[in-house]
């Protein structure tokens, strides 16, 4: 075992005692995750200016046998970025931040791990391009976060999620090796896909330390609009309908329930109330015009989609600002479930095809749990992701809630299971949803997990328990 | 060893007399590869005719330490579906057709592995979508084979490659257990990209069985045409502005040397000729538009690059018929090289911004090597991969631009390499490049690559030699 003074004198001579944070009460900033469900302090917090530095930090806890928890804007929902044991350390890539490339003719900037996924989009807009990864977290959550997770958000539907926006990473390994796969290809069939095993592994694999990453030409206009429907039935319908009629226009495509714009109204998040008419369920849907085409395209397909009586009412916006104001309260649909009342959540996924049974189901099983209880299901219905979140029933005592909250993720991930579901669409596994893991996934799938996790890091030190629970 | 005897016994008690091919008379279509390099016989053939004689095989064959060649449609040109030895069995999966699942509403079927690629066309097709892969073979490769070897072809600018349509695949591991990742989730972060890594892993480490396909919309309209332009320079300005004007509408973009239709009008390959007017390159540029859209954007967007001067002339396809001629001529794009001389190939990718310097270089390192030697570079510019072939020149006697192939290899991988660019952009290693692969990739990848074969298939028993030469 190494002693936390001996830790201290060796990382302080690789990184200087300017990069490091021993004092636990100044680490509040890096331990402290958005849910505040995790609370064991590293034995210290190393802050590498340099992808050198992180080989060297990585040889020294590979001959040490000391664990690492990589982390990126600590904005995960899982605890995949926090410790599980007081003897790790945590090797932030916050100071990791040169652009070292910029290249708009093959449409790739390649950034370091630290640069903020809002940065990442400045670069773009620089070059007239668009970098499309869009998520409530943007101005905090840093790329090899985001790669490390395969983060989704709101234009997954036509861009793909963070694994798909991403050609090739840098990263050091779990001996201090650096794996230079900064690619700038579109094409490379050379050898295993090294890039998408490392994207999503959670820092299990390896630390993410830069990535090549997709830029695509830059919509000129946004055509948004906020759409009633009568339940996720005809949500289905409308998305078959929009990309048939858009082609590859439409961009986002989220399912609302009501209730979460009245709770922004009631709680003061929303100036005023976007919606036109009433109904239980909306769809925010958006349009990305380029240069050469012709305004109104999302108007056709509105009047098309009353036609065959698939909406009864629409809100189209009408301005820069009135889209503005519909995405930030697309965004709050998390802050006002926090302000409204405790909850139960989910991030699960199903075939489209599936979402109304699924909500249908989901609502049942959970009022059978808890008589009362309030569904919040929302999301990114046009990738099958929804954000299945309870309310607590209004009058239940706070805090009382979360006993039910193990019948009530039984209940919703038996379903999830039934369908052939994920029960993590876009937040990843973490040490929250580890054990769970093991009950859910195909054995045959673990099996292969464990055996490449033993083949890329045979001593276990990188970021352990997270993703996969430790085998004896 | 296993002798040859007890093997066919073995196996016939699998799958049955009918479902084995032990004679070598009968063994040619299973044998004889595109390019006629490779001529050793494998022990024999087995045919299975579903998943769970796969299994049963593996099973025998890991118990009996014998290896494995899966193969899908014949149609590799790197030597990855043939033997390397002649104790070694084949395993076709052309008798796994099975279409499992069609499902519209989640824009996705799942199909077995010996479905060729024009049989999943036509399932898209009647369900008013499209599948979008696409390419000269389409009618025998099958979906096992352009999973494994991730094959791309002529839309993968706007639809990616084989990896990007599959959201999961199943497989049977080498010792026979089956992994069951066949998902219709569009969002899944639980764990490992475990689908990924079989995708172009060359039956390497697992057997793809059965795979989930994306479908999308169908276009209801292609507009198609062959654009003049002065040098490969120029198609990088075009490609960018026709990006930039139409969105996300141009589906291919092909470059083509003009030598390439002189020598299809010489062979009696094409009826007549496509061109307008005469310039050393061309671009055959393809639109794809849907229900709601206008008619016309191609013809936009060509006003705008004469307007900028950066083509001379174009040919606009006006009939469907004018479109597959068009399609036909790329095609014969290989034929017309066999038809007229010997050839040396090589089939790479750079970031698109540097194919100008690419032809530049490889052309004049070319000539050095063989005076005289035709430059016959063409192919996917939206993706940066050019089929960089070279003819003999005219009056060298045949045969003998064979003994100048290394040398053009060595100066052609050395400019790729300079460029950051890939030794097999869609082609895979097989065979033929594995050697290749061991000078030219990053040591530490490889090590990577090592670590994962022996972790998954620690017998090495699948496909050994294709992508990874053995290691002692």
């Amino acid at each position: 075992m190494t002693t936390s003074n001996t830790m201290l004198a060796a990382l302080t001579e690789i990184v200087g005692a300017q990069n490091i944070i021993s004092e636990p009460n100044q680490m509040a900033s890096y331990v402290e995750e958005p849910r505040r469900l995790y609370n064991i302090l590293p034995s210290l917090i190393v802050t590498p200016t340099c992808v050198e530095d992180v080989q060297k930090i990585m040889r020294w806890a590979h001959a040490n046998n000391v664990s690492v928890v990589p982390q990126g804007g600590n904005t995960g929902l899982v605890g995949g970025q926090v410790s599980m044991d007081s003897q790790e350390i945590i090797l932030s890539l916050k100071k990791l931040k040169a652009v070292r490339d910029v290249d708009p003719a093959t449409n790739v900037m390649i950034v370091e791990a630290g640069t903020t996924v809002l940065e990442a989009q400045e670069i773009a807009e620089n070059e007239n391009r668009l970098f499309p990864l869009s998520l409530g977290s943007e101005g905090s959550c840093q790329i090899g976060g985001i790669l490390s997770t395969n983060a989704g958000g709101t234009a997954v539907l036509a861009y793909g999620n963070s694994r798909d926006l991403c050609m090739g990473v840098e990263a050091v390994l779990a001996d201090g090796s650096l794996y230079n796969g900064l690619s700038k290809l579109r094409k490379d069939n050379t050898g295993y896909d090294l890039k998408d095993l490392l994207v999503g592994a959670e820092g299990t694999l390896g630390i993410i330390t830069a990535a090549s990453l997709k830029m695509f030409p830059r919509p000129t206009t946004f055509e948004t609009a906020l759409l009633n429907i009568e339940d996720p039935a005809a949500g289905v319908k409308v998305l078959e309908m929009v990309r048939r009629k858009s082609g590859n226009k439409v961009t986002s495509f989220e399912i609302l329930p009501t209730l979460g714009i009245d709770l922004q109204l009631k709680h003061g998040l929303a100036e005023r109330d976007p919606r036109s008419g009433s109904s239980p369920w909306h769809i925010l849907v958006e349009f990305s015009l380029f240069d050469g085409e012709d305004a109104g395209a999302l108007t056709d397909t509105l009047e098309a989609l009353f036609e065959e009586g698939l909406i009864s009412d629409a809100t189209l916006c009408n301005s820069l600002a009135d889209r503005k104001m519909m995405w930030l309260m697309r965004e709050n649909f998390a802050e006002c479930q926090t302000r409204e009342a405790d909850g139960i959540k989910h991030d699960i996924s199903v075939p489209v095809r599936d979402i109304p049974e699924l909500i249908e189901r989901c609502d049942k099983a959970a009022e059978k749990a808890v008589p009362g209880i309030r569904t919040f299901a929302f999301g990114h219905m046009g990738d099958g992701n929804i954000h299945y979140d309870f309310l607590a029933p209004i009058g239940m005592p706070k805090g009382e809630i979360r006993t039910h909250a193990n019948a009530v993720h039984e209940a919703i991930y038996e379903i999830v299971d039934d369908l052939n579901g994920s029960i993590s669409a876009e937040h990843g596994i973490g040490q929250m949803k580890a054990p769970l893991l093991q009950q859910k996934k195909d054995p045959v799938a673990l099996n292969m997990m464990y055996a490449i996790k033993n083949a890329l890091d045979p001593k276990g030190i990188l970021n352990p328990g997270k993703v996969l629970v430790k085998r004896n």
